[in-house]
């Protein structure tokens, strides 16, 4: 029923650029190359077309084989899709489940909106879940590229990423993917220093961290910002007050009572998200300690959330909206073939100071 | 460039139960029709275009008249879009800085990513925003059915509605649309006698309340259910404790700082959001009172951050991915031509207790 179910008819349609060509004999040529193709290659003519179209669902080696045919046929390859039907992007998120997701759709969003371009959104579903992958939700309609936003690219992912024949970006507020994927990201590093001078501004010594998991790179760049600022003010670097959590409300809730029942506890707590920040919050209420009073708080990300926080939430900012209309700006360049200035983006983090931090140990009113 | 500018291309498509027709002739004879309308009701070709195509840029004097005249000629309408091209649907949100917005999101694309069908996401713009009515970014893309999700139905946007001409849901978590529009909502005053009940059964007599704006159903319906769980509990309804918020966290704050400040104060505050609960905390952390201990405190809605409060709120539950489900798959029955059961679905809200409510002025640990 779906338009393009082979290979034939995604070929190129003649640009602004292009002459008309003669619709029907060319088609007829192209369709005998692809059955040529096949032959040398010695796979069926659907799986040439699934090649073809980016389709995920062909073993490597025999896409490897397809595609040095389809060079050495000279086959014109699909273009950019922008020119066969346009209007629509995929926003494929890593879950709906995050606070932040909606906040990268706002700016993915408000691009579609002023280049008339349809943004459909959906989720990576795991284990026995339908769809089984990103890419074949995206191919069940006609995409001219794809956002996909994760906090962590999985070796499957990547693959799948490699293997589609269609324009690319990736959000990670996380971590950075490999050099030769497109993506967005925030200064992580930078948002550490932040935080960290901002506490130690206020006259706090022992600042505790409640970074994000230990294996993500945002989680060591956020924490080698802290430790640099504690050097740069000549404060000596404790590992014993810094811990890794999860990014959720439990972890930071967890890690918070850990360091709140230490003999030493800290001043400060530095989490690395609004979410593991609720959490610090939540430990200092059941300790009977008060925030700011007794307990500086600083957030990571800037969600909403961090304004209807008692008290209002300091919160490093993640312009996240401001990545997904910059990943959405990409992909536009991606589509339309011009070549991107820079693989990498990472836009600046930013101090938003509320009522969740104070000189330490001194009531404020 | 963009296929069905004009009114023909978008006539019925002979479906399964229809034999196949000439399609050349056909389509001319569509066209002399439309071009008679026009003659006969005084306006251009692509104005009636206009009107068959559902687009809203059309005066409703002219549309009417245009209307009757297809009638008249017989003119077959477009038909179920699915039968032209499947796959994706629209979702437009009131806007995308709401937290319930991401959590009906959720609902209707875990539909769609069982069907099968792609969901864009789209958000209502005002004022001199492009593009102008949320029925033009539908119209940008081929779209098989559209769900609204507004908390607030407007005149302009009835029109729209009603002029569409493809099939629609509203899912409207506060104000039922009229009984004419499928539309998918939830009980709210059941969840004014359940927020109120929990209270009353804990012991307290003085229950505030800061429903949503005076203006809409749902917070009418809200404060219905507050008052005659009050009178069955024998308890005295006193007008002034209750007052109308605006469902943002500033609304909530303000009304509570009002409501703290009486000489009588209340026991307890039930609120018409979460994000007006959030209010609540800060109004009662700033005169130095603790929840639950010195206020109990119930949301509405039951957002996942009501799980990152502090402490964490009791709250009435909306299932805002259950009714973004529900209004996708009667989108999916309208898409297909089948009949819905009922053209308005309410599903139930539930009390969700968790920590900021507790027995009146005595300190709980």
């Amino acid at each position: 029923m779906r338009p393009q179910e082979d290979g034939s008819a995604r070929q190129r349609q003649p640009g602004a650029s292009g002459r008309p060509r003669d619709g029907g004999s060319k088609l007829l040529e192209r369709k005998t190359t692809l059955a040529a193709i096949a032959a040398a290659a010695g796979v069926s003519l659907p799986t040439v077309s699934k090649v073809v179209n980016g389709r995920p669902d062909v073993a490597a080696e025999t896409r490897a084989r397809v595609e040095r045919l389809l060079d050495e046929y000279n086959y014109a390859r699909p273009g950019p899709r922008r020119q066969r039907r346009g209007g629509l992007i995929d926003l494929v998120l890593a879950g709906l489940d995050s606070p932040w997701a909606v906040e990268i759709l706002r700016g993915v969003e408000e691009w579609g909106a002023a280049h008339e371009t349809g943004v459909a959104v959906s989720s990576v579903r795991h284990g026995s879940a339908r769809p089984a992958s990103w890419t074949s939700t995206v191919a069940s309609h006609d995409s001219s590229g794809v956002i996909l936003v994760t906090s962590r690219l999985t070796d499957e992912q990547l693959v799948q990423l490699r293997s589609a024949a269609i324009p690319l970006v990736v959000v990670d507020p996380a971590n950075a993917p490999p050099p030769d994927i497109p993506s967005v990201g925030a200064t992580n590093w930078a948002g550490g220093i932040a935080a960290t001078e901002h506490l130690l501004g206020l006259g706090h010594r022992r600042i505790g961290v409640i970074s994000g998991p230990g294996d993500m790179l945002c989680s060591l760049a956020r924490i080698d910002g802290y430790r640099s600022a504690l050097d740069r003010a000549g404060v000596e670097y404790d590992p014993s007050i810094v811990r890794y959590g999860d990014f959720h409300h439990e972890g930071g809730f967890a890690r918070a009572v850990e360091l709140l029942d230490r003999p030493d506890p800290p001043t400060a707590i530095f989490a690395g998200s609004d979410q593991q920040a609720f959490g610090v919050y939540e430990a200092a209420r059941l300790r009977g300690m008060r925030v700011p009073q007794d307990l500086s708080v600083v957030g990571f990300d800037d969600l909403p959330v961090t304004r209807w926080a008692s008290p209002p939430m300091t919160s490093i900012r993640q312009p996240l909206a401001d990545m997904g209309s910059v990943a959405a700006q990409m992909l536009g360049d991606l589509i339309e073939g011009k070549p991107l200035r820079s693989t990498r983006v990472e836009l600046s983090t930013e101090l938003m100071v509320r009522e969740s931090t104070a000189v330490p140990g001194r009531p404020v009113k």
